[in-house]
């Protein structure tokens, strides 16, 4: 149930090894391995290419053109969380740059996730502090509205908790259930390990219609052959 | 005419030489020497910056959330070819990654064209294998309804025949018809030799209104200087 | 007033000094030293990233499909200026490429604002002329109507006049009135100024939540903290 | 967690009185009184004109393009029932209608709430069954994988469980949570009964500046008149 | 082949009575039974509610804001007509109004169909023109530039062979390829004449699981039912 | 130049009649009669169709969700005025809904214009009270921070200032330079003047081509006709 003006301080981490595992497999990956779920909206973009992160989600809830829980947030920052902010309604301000940053990476914080704008994104690029968004915008916000941290989330079509484990890389955002981050590290694990064996198939002219097996259904299905 | 669930198997590529040579002068100067035509929407963006590609089009018609047909039409690319994907309905989904890509790259192909969204996209930039696509997301597709391979598509608002070229660049993509391959290429490679000798008066200062006697029809349009 | 068909030729450019000075600050800290206005829409992104500039606006005022004013503009540059075109309905056409770049180069320009397309932007990279645009498109344009120069404009949403500062960066642009700009860039230096003091802190560990002395505001807001 | 594959049959809706009250009060005071959340995003959008409705929400989870699950659903409406139907990416395809809507309406649905597109809209609008939806189109789908029902969604961006209270009217649909359907009921209906003197005040020329007693506040926080 | 500054007079039309009738069925049925594909894009939407249509295609290439070839295409347009203008880079403008409908009505025109934006909707709405357009827009056009009549274009995506059948109504649009439009014809009936009798069936509380027998693929594909 | 805080009393309106006698003549001539200048973004949308206004413009800045200077603004409303509200950011939420509209209403306004939100629409179609926005949102607004009222704004893409003649209907919203009232008010009647007549001899089935003398420019231009 929707809670305002709520911090919730002692929260249920998602298993460390396994929320630490996950950004080796990538969102792709891990998306497939919990049977396409859990995956925020494309519109959410890296601030730079190449950065790969898994952890723990804390969470804020945020008010449009209003960062005053952001600074109530980083508190209850841990090492190895990822700060998962969603706003009430649409908005692209830019509630986060480099002062923000510099405080979250003291308290341990690997990447900030926002359905909304940030800014400072050259100096954020230079701390190497990674950021997905919706919006890159200079415009700023005030400190007006109480929101809540720690508290379910809709952030970008994907519903978090808090605790949840969060991927995010090039191709976007996934959020892994806590109680499901175990199994899905294995069942990524799984998928990966057949992965090498295919990519040198595929890679030696193999064809994905056989190795898969595919021309039988094809067939079944109607597919012809014309010249 | 559509045709559903058939994949033809023999296309009439363009000149080899014309669909080669097109590369080398972008998309913009392809697209002017084409008369302003076949150009796909600027939705349509590169994964990584800096890719530079011309080739011969191999079609395929997908349903949306479903790539069963990318593996169909890896078996019809030749050397040379640019994959060119389109979907019945806009769809963002993830429809390729690092293993199609490898298999594409065996069979000779130079990049894929895609109305819809690619993923591992780390792994396609590391791979140097250049995608343009509506979208990224990790978003996979199952393989359940055939579409075609080789028919005509529509892509991103361009009309494409299976053995058109391609060119596309950070600029875009367009499409050039087989059949004006060749003078396609004539008349950009002679847009380009007035450019050098254009770009070397304007880098002197020579404005443009100057060199290309603009000032007597912008002052018969009613140009008007005020101080 | 709305004018057509109208070049202004002197027009009242900004303080040099105060111009230069705001690149430096870029555009979000010149953004909120302003008040939080003048802001353009964040689809307003660089062709490139890592450009910051700021210098004086040469505007013009273009009609869909038309580039013909650029040439007209390009006569009007002065070194330190900054070209910022706005289009009389929405359009994502190429209007600008390495050629008019290179004209706009020699005549002294640092960059160009344009709420429409470009083209040729790994040339425009390669050259270093950075490039704020709505979209990038190989679609070329015509010449055939008049438009206006150095009147003021609608650009992204900001409202433009000949001689305003333009502050662009990787976050996004903004325009200071001239009339503003001495004081904006006070007012800029100064929140820099109390930045290094508080990125230490920050950096150290210290909370926002004490350094801003937020808890006891937002405790009288109603703020709950539970367990 | 995500469950696919899964209908749960036994679900607790909430409280029948408070569910079909707030209709009456609509999705704009209703939202207020809930405290501003549980709103869906604007882009849902009636089919026609005039439709006001509140009931319990039965749940589902679609894949792209197809719509398999909506049959399963009809199943389990009761009397008072709204489908609301979520996409696990984004699709603007007819996933819905004038023959399923028969069914729903016989099964006792009140309306539809749908992340995707519907068609068959002038029958819908002459049957009176009311939808909200992201999208009108043509396009069907295809019944060919899993997905689930009453399974908490996330549906344009708002958390639904099911059971749940859904307002949905031309403002846009709310969410109301089971567990506070009578709590919102009371606050809506306490909101309502100050309306009435209020618009009788202002329609009578009196200044929400004074009846609100805004004027303090306004001075306060700096507000100049100026002539 | 992409034709420019042509106007081709004489176009070979489906056949007449399978032109006339498709409008009947309504553009999703028809969609269905050409086995959906050929239809344009969901934003094109009718600018009053309620219209149903069907006719032969009169096509027209556009450039942007120049509506100059529409005034090209009224002496092509002959009795059972719809018109279909597609424009060669994303626009808004109002390229038509209440004169042009005027002119195109007294030709024998059914109606109009532009992937651009229109205006004088209320004249048009009051004269019972019907149109399928991206945008309303009060912007005017030029005539400048030279497109085409009666060549193929790509309309909101889909392809459109002058003489093919289009069918619009509130769900959208589609185009039916000239060799297609007997078969179309004939198959949209036959989906029909089973949809009383299923209609029927669902109102009486029939499950479409039982009329379709999908209980046993939904249980063999994995479904469980839980409390 | 920008103010925030400021609230201007005495503006200069347009002159009354030429205010009052542009609704007759729409958005498109009023367009067409300036220059094809001054009008707001189509995204503009009437909340009901049918609507015709012209009046004087009062003008709000706001914060993103925040609407207390609508209350300010009602107070500076006369006879004939039609409000005109831009936001600092882009905004969806519901700033204005039935009681703002009742104030509106008995201060004399006209409609309002608003680059963001409204709600209450149903109420508002009711009451006649015609209003142009970019969204229908439910979402609600708090009263916290202080924008400006009759200080120039953009709104849409379109530069406004007080005292300005907005008119609105279904094809947009324009907005006239009081000082251009007079003239514009000329123009446009000039411009039906000749309608009438053109529109008889277009229904008699005249051809545009023929009309305006359309052939020999086209010809000149190249068109070819064809078999």
């Amino acid at each position: 149930m929707y809670e305002l003006g709520v911090v919730k301080r002692n929260i249920v981490r998602a298993d460390r090894t396994a929320a630490d595992a996950l950004a080796r497999f990538g969102s792709a990956t891990v998306h497939e391995a919990m049977g396409r779920v859990g995956l925020m909206k494309p519109y959410m973009r890296p601030i730079y290419a190449g950065a790969r992160i898994s952890g723990t989600a804390v969470t804020v809830l945020l008010h449009p053109g209003d960062n005053w829980m952001m600074h109530v947030a980083a508190e209850q920052i841990r090492d190895g969380d990822i700060v998962v902010a969603a706003v009430t309604a649409e908005c692209t301000d830019g509630y986060f740059g480099d002062l923000l940053a510099t405080s979250f990476l003291a308290r341990g914080a690997r990447g900030l996730v926002i359905d909304a704008g940030v800014r400072d994104v050259r100096d954020l690029t230079e701390m190497g502090f990674p950021v997905w968004s919706r919006a890159i915008s200079s415009k700023g916000t005030i400190k007006a509205t109480l929101g809540s941290v720690n508290v379910p989330v809709v952030c970008a079509g994907a519903w978090v908790n808090p605790g949840d484990v969060i991927v995010a890389d090039d191709d976007g955002v996934v959020c892994v259930p806590a109680a499901m981050a175990v199994a899905t590290a294995e069942a990524a694990a799984q998928r990966e390990a057949n992965e090498a064996d295919k990519r040198a198939k595929l890679a030696a002219g193999v064809l994905g219609l056989d190795m898969y097996k595919m021309r039988e259904p094809l067939e079944k299905a109607g597919l012809r052959y014309i010249d």
